[in-house]
């Protein structure tokens, strides 16, 4: 397999990316700048050395601890769970929460042989029991694993006095009722909000 | 801006890659195999340096001439004349053409400065003159440029003696005269093949 080749078929190994794409990507490549293929190349060399886990929330980071948990504006009293690092950034964009964070690192699933022991349960545990923490925001994807996983943390907290929240799940802005699936259309029922009237 | 940031900034960059799709890719390295990321970093970095030009017909090539110009059980007597190096692979995956290429490197477009002078014509020229050429396949895009282009060929190879043709242009396989465009319908009906009755 010649050069070309080689870059496309590791290419498209990335998430989302067919052989078409590729080798678009590919071809790019061979017409942009050299500074451009190199700065790039140097970012995907080494960033699993530039980039680890923060050791209190699993968030991604240069810094250990990230600039999140670093931050002494922000609201340390509230912790928001997610599944993944990935999942920190979406939450951080809407300028809604103050909180920090904490990575689960996954979702419980007994079909793929992912136990509590799996995740950073034990972790949150110690975050919690050092005190201070007022509202934990579960924030697992609203699917079999992440309702499972929520439910699981709901049971392991009770008794502790903490307040525990769940994302509102149901239609997106912007979406329409027509097309909404029956579990979404349920889950937005249950969850409706009371409107003060003025 | 932080690793993560200015890799996810330069992977949007490349062709069809929108911020999230980028965010996706900068994850799914972070999560892979260093040895991935190393090789993929690797190939991006010497890319340009690895792959040349080939002198005679202008493919994107490791070794010169290219793998296909020095290919003895091909037809040089036939030139497929393409606009840009990609459109290679697409013919050659066919299976249906025998002969060798030749890449102009683009196309004529008045309105963006392109003229005869900046594609590899005078070189296809110097082919021609060589001698020993019987056909060429004028497979240029059925766009405006493309087709000026092929028409200007045209022009210059009168009195040549040699056979041109052109890429059959009309509804793609598999597709649906309903949603033919009026001018892909009209050139489908002047390129219309007869069928010989049994």
């Amino acid at each position: 397999m010649n050069t070309l080749e080689s870059l496309i078929a590791n290419l498209s190994r990335l998430p989302g990316i067919g052989r078409k794409s590729a080798a678009r990507m590919a071809y790019f490549l061979l017409d942009s700048d050299k500074s451009f293929n190199e700065s790039l190349a140097d970012q995907i060399q080494y960033l699993k050395e530039r980039i680890v886990s923060c050791s209190i929330c699993g968030n991604y980071t240069e810094d250990d601890p990230c600039p999140i948990c670093s931050d002494n504006r922000r609201d340390h009293s509230v912790i928001c769970v997610v599944e993944q690092a990935q999942d920190v950034h979406p939450i951080m964009s809407t300028n809604e929460y103050q909180g920090v964070f904490h990575v689960l690192q996954g979702v419980l699933s007994p079909l793929d042989g992912v136990g509590p022991e799996d995740l950073t349960i034990n972790k949150l545990m110690k975050r919690i029991k050092a005190g201070g923490i007022v509202e934990l925001i579960l924030a697992t994807n609203p699917t079999v694993e992440g309702d499972t996983t929520a439910l699981y943390l709901v049971n392991m907290l009770k008794g502790s006095g903490i307040k525990v929240s769940r994302l509102a799940s149901g239609i997106p802005v912007g979406g329409d009722l027509e097309y909404a699936d029956k579990l979404t259309l349920a889950r937005s029922l249950r969850g409706r909000t009371e409107i003060s009237l003025p």
